[in-house]
């Protein structure tokens, strides 16, 4: 099989079509509409086998998986998600490989009306890249910069599932209905894509949680050029984070990667707009904080302790 | 050195800025404003480690050559480039290598007014996946499906160069002169996007050479549903390929892959106005057969012997 049987068999057949793409695969660029008033949000985030992902993992997952993590870029800018490309590289085209990976990646897709516009497919240790388009109304992005002394810290939901499902991965001990839990909050992540147009209206800044909450939470800062207090029993750690790691929660609520929940902030006057929208949403959102003057990240109690708290995630080198 | 110090230092300083990105690297995503009456071209490749670059390669020419590539893309379409993501997998941070390569990459793109808009940096076997961005006109992209019987057939320049560098790569015996010339082809290739203007409003289909003539003309036939009859002694082969191929030169300028030169068709009613536009120009183009009715390719001589010519390139499995 060949690049161009590969890509006609198991990728150009499933595409999902939106009117905004003049044309997408089979040319040497896909040519893409922007309405009027719209500005593009481009991201891309490469995952690799064994450093992201494990090649025993259904091909399904490894795919949906990929999208989702890119979404969430989008998210995070309050944007909503538009056009992808993949540049695949794999070992070898094997076809049963393939065709789960297809299927994951088209259900990903459709699921958030996101067209695949082209990409490249290569020979070497199973990798991907993706770059994901989105659009956002103009100016209405949210950035890292924008947090402000006395903006409100939120994040979307609990913390810590994925990091447990990573650890989970390499030791035994779990029963099979938590491991279920956890896995699907790591293999299948919930972008806050619903959330994205109240983001772009009322918060003030915005990141999504990728490498963890602590290391996220401190770029909002260094670009806003502010300090973070956090308020220690806020922080929504996901029950069977709790129920296995006792003591060292908190640390993976605060430290652990790939939940892809959205950290933002917002102001003092925004925050009851903020409220007003979530209750009448599905989505929880939690007060974990508050925006200082100054630098860094500092660890509150509700008993009035304070000390200061070192930014930890995820390390790419 | 950690991810984030790293784009601090080869890569966020030497930013080419232009003033349509609202804000690249430092977000989730990069925001870009896009022209009223133009529309976005995306095209990307993925360049791995000992199958499109060698490892011993100054870092220089891998960040240089993998810009061109992509830039060749949009050239094809009739665009002109604009903003770039950068994928880089690293086994790990070598700063000696990263320096090199950030020159490169930066040298590049600012020869083409291209700005770097943002990325990923990731662990593993070296490898990059650029994402380009571009533009064109509304309407006036170039595709590969448009092209009738009775269009001629042009290349814009010599071919089989840096395929003979590739093979060189692997043998001895050219002397040293010859050996600068045909790197140079290789390494540093010159995508047409000087051309790209009069593409967008002369030609009916167009295709970037990456893969070798045979094999991406017969890309433009299968989409236009017609067949291309080229006439061999017309197939500008570069001298040294000549020089050193002997009976195989030939062979090279057709399935040789890497010289991203473009192959485009024109109506007999647009070639008066091509020739006087090269003519006002300083590139030659080659005029090497005519679209026929039917499907595949044909090989004709100026004696008139005609055969069956088999696509033949680079093969990504």
């Amino acid at each position: 099989m060949d690049e161009f049987s590969l890509i006609d068999t198991y990728f150009t057949p499933f595409v999902h079509h939106r009117s905004d793409v003049v044309f997408g695969i089979g040319d040497d660029a896909a040519c893409l509409d922007i309405p009027a008033g719209m500005q593009l949000l481009v991201s891309c985030d490469t995952l690799i086998v064994g450093v992201h992902f494990l090649s025993d993992w259904d091909p399904y997952d490894i795919a949906y998986r990929a999208v989702m993590v890119n979404v969430s870029d989008i998210a995070a800018m309050g944007g909503y998600p538009c056009w992808v490309n993949l540049a695949l590289t794999l070992p070898s085209p094997d076809c049963a490989w393939l065709e789960r990976f297809s299927k994951g990646l088209h259900c990903a897709l459709k699921k958030y009306n996101i067209t695949l516009i082209g990409g490249d497919t290569t020979c070497g240790a199973l990798a991907m890249t993706l770059t994901i388009h989105g659009l956002v109304p103009k100016d209405h992005a949210i950035r890292r910069n924008g947090a402000s002394v006395g903006d409100i810290i939120y994040v979307t939901g609990e913390l810590g599932a994925a990091a447990l499902a990573v650890l989970h991965l390499k030791i035994d001990g779990m029963n099979e209905v938590d491991k279920d839990i956890i896995m699907e909050k790591l293999l299948h992540p919930i972008p806050r894509i619903d959330f994205a147009r109240d983001l772009s209206t009322l918060a003030s800044a915005a990141i999504d949680i990728s490498d963890g909450l602590s290391a996220d939470l401190n770029h909002i800062c260094t670009a806003s050029q502010v300090a973070a207090a956090l308020v220690l029993e806020a922080i929504p750690i996901h029950p069977l984070v709790k129920k296995y790691q006792g003591n060292t929660a908190l640390d993976f609520a605060l430290s652990g990667g790939d939940d892809y929940e959205l950290c933002f902030t917002v102001s003092p006057t925004n925050e009851p707009l903020l409220l007003k929208r979530l209750a009448q949403s599905n989505l929880t959102c939690y007060r974990i904080g508050v925006i200082e003057a100054g630098s860094g990240l500092r660890e509150t109690t509700l008993t009035g302790d304070s000390q200061l708290l070192e930014p930890r995630g995820y390390r790419h080198f």
